[in-house]
């Protein structure tokens, strides 16, 4: 059995997995840049429009507002909050859930049983592994010198089971090692160790308490 | 008299007061995480749901595609932006102003003559007095070590009149004092005494300027 | 040719350029608190209502759940994200992009080329020169000391081709001056010269690197 919203926009050859519940005003399968212009100078109904859609997997629940384009790959147990945004070429695992008014660019790849929390905002060419947890507001970025430099985007790597602080800003191509900790409002612009905690601004490396060196509960 | 846009949807048993006017795409009386389940197990229209819906008090301005959860209670005079988010079990008192984007989690209680500009996310067991006001981006926490240990959620309690800037950070359970004010950008990670001022990252507490010793003009 | 998505809303004497595609839920037009209260207390309805609209110039791309006040003059070549809001009596050139969830509060005027990333703030009384970039989740501010004097609301002045990184945080009233850049998570509490870097947290003012003193591509 699937709950479809009636007010539910879904777009291309979307596929949505049984026991699934997609909510008030969603859109999957949203076009990406290259098929609107398309659309645009075809002057076709995005309706209509044969596109690859998204493929979202079994007991999903997707709640109203949220966004997804086409091009994603989400497996079993997503959950969302309202209005996120998930861009094309991204590919998420199995049990994971995504915040209120997060936003994932697209070219990036999440894994399975990760927790991203509300205000988030993560980059173009991002890699997130199984466990990983990240809290409101945090920033992920992809551009070292913003718009000044020819650099490829390069988003950080988040190891398995590391868990980041709320606000917490991540430079891009930074790799936080697997279970580690980053604190709120941390500024990490190096790479981190695994199982190490780094907090301030700029971040400093210091030991992770022995107590805090437990997996994710996730 | 009470305007309410045919694009809005009523869930529940929403109680609306006189005078209000409810815009495009709003949706109240959300369903919480149970009643949703009910619905996907009985293949019920969320429309057909019995439930307690929300209760808005008289001469709201609820602008387009906000959504209010069930088991919400909010006083008269309620205004706010677009997208902003309040879920289940959470009471407002009158006056109170919430910005675009801002993300209440539920559980959470918001006093008198509250201003609460955009982006603002406010987590699950947070206690927020009269006359507070929070600048946009800033966020509160819950989570002291953030899914590493089975600690029970418990939000900041931002005392009558503190004044909280942009971009703040504050940590769980942290107490911020009656008539403080936290400095943009601080992260606060201490109780604030009553009538001081935090700045910093982390936050220093420094003498608040006599002539800021005044009540917020809200 | 246009494309008006038809579950867009288009209020008042809203101008839409040739060649622009207006997406789903997208509305246009939308009424100031002036208009609002005339509404509510004449029961007009909104679609009734002749006011003076947004002004969109020609090949805009404006992508769902996007809103846009009256009052907003908007240049051609205009892209949006999702779920951004603009308030009225905003102007804005050619060639800007405004990514998802960004806020921009009104009584603000926007230059030519310029790059507004995801969930940023910008207050009223604003000004952002040409060639300027902004990073994800910055907010910039216009009340120094929030609602305890009755200061006039004074926002940030940016300008031509200065670039801001990622969680930056600009106080009120501070002007960035033309090709600066400003360090991802930095606090800037004081006007910035041209062509230098601040960073950290308050910000020092530094010598920007003689490879990074080239434009911003735009």
């Amino acid at each position: 059995m699937k709950v479809i919203h009636e007010s539910a926009r879904i777009y291309g050859e979307s596929i949505i997995g049984e026991n699934s519940c997609i909510l008030e005003n969603v859109i999957l399968g949203y076009p990406d840049r290259q098929i609107l212009n398309v659309i645009r100078t075809k002057n076709i109904k995005i309706e209509n429009y044969q596109c690859q859609g998204s493929n979202i997997g079994e007991n999903a629940l997707i709640r109203a507002n949220t966004i997804i384009y086409c091009k994603v790959r989400i497996g079993k147990n997503f959950q969302t909050g309202h209005n996120i945004l998930i861009r094309e070429n991204t590919s998420i695992g199995d049990n994971v859930s995504i915040g209120t008014n997060s936003v994932i660019e697209g070219n990036t790849s999440i894994g399975n049983n990760v927790n991203i929390q509300s205000n988030v905002f993560i980059p173009i060419n991002t890699t997130i592994e199984d466990f990983v947890f990240i809290g409101p507001n945090t920033v992920l970025t992809n551009d070292k010198y913003p718009i000044r430099k020819d650099l490829t985007l390069k988003g950080p790597v988040i190891r398995k089971g590391a868990s980041i602080g709320a606000g917490a800003i991540i430079l891009p191509g930074v790799e936080i090692g697997e279970g580690s900790m980053i604190a709120a409002g941390a500024l990490v612009t190096t790479n981190v160790p695994q199982w190490k905690l780094a907090v301030g601004s700029p971040a400093k490396i210091v030991k992770l308490p022995e107590e805090l060196k437990v997996f994710n509960r996730i």
